[in-house]
């Protein structure tokens, strides 16, 4: 019995980020959110997210495809734990294609407008316990 | 810079389990609480919770002790999510002890009176996705 509707969401993430629509990626998010770009370093706020993902970008040569496997989505009143095997694909416009796949950890909240955005965004999942914590 | 707050609550909820104090552990979560008891198996609210802490206390014959290894705290306006090496001693009182150590995942909420609660306990953390999700 999972929340289809943060289901949708990351899905339409996901697909914007793929365009490389980071505009549209902002509606996703909360004002308050924190993304982890690696382990050890954290941006917050829409607008260092975004410059985040625009370097993401071109540090993986504009060829990177995100996607999700196996989801697992709990949900507490206007919060919710989101577990995904996330699938990252890169370089599928070269030969030296990859992929990486992670067990991510989101959490999202249902704000007063009762649309749930995501709050916590960390595609590491438990691997930022292997390394020190520093933020930004 | 992590949430110190958070993380004595965790010490002090650790430490009203492992006496078996159940009535003050419940002032560590919030109304809309879940738990993952195991895989597959959550309980919501706090009487279900309570029940579901007497019941893993009877099942290891109340010699379950609790504690905290390495661990993350990030924030995010009202919102934390945790990861933590969670070590689980059990059977210390008998010949036939041994550890369980998982890397959970815990989300923490400030709730109107300012203060933080859990209200999703998942010390399986990431491994959720290896079996089929259902709830209670």
């Amino acid at each position: 019995m999972q929340n289809q509707e943060i289901k949708q969401l990351i899905e339409a993430a996901d697909d914007a980020i793929n365009r490389e629509d980071f505009e549209a990626l902002m509606e996703f998010y909360s004002d308050d959110a924190v993304l982890v770009v690696k382990p050890g370093l954290l941006v917050r706020g829409k607008e260092q997210i975004r410059k985040a993902f625009e370097a993401i970008a071109e540090y993986f040569n504009h060829s990177l495809a995100v996607e999700q496997g196996k989801m697992c989505i709990l949900e507490a009143g206007d919060t919710a734990l989101v577990i995904s095997n996330t699938v990252l694909n890169v370089g599928q416009r070269t030969d030296a294609s990859y992929s990486m796949d992670r067990n991510a950890t989101y959490v999202f909240k249902r704000e007063e407008d009762k649309h749930w955005r995501c709050i916590i965004d960390n595609s590491y999942g438990v691997e930022l316990l292997d390394v020190e914590d520093k933020e930004k």
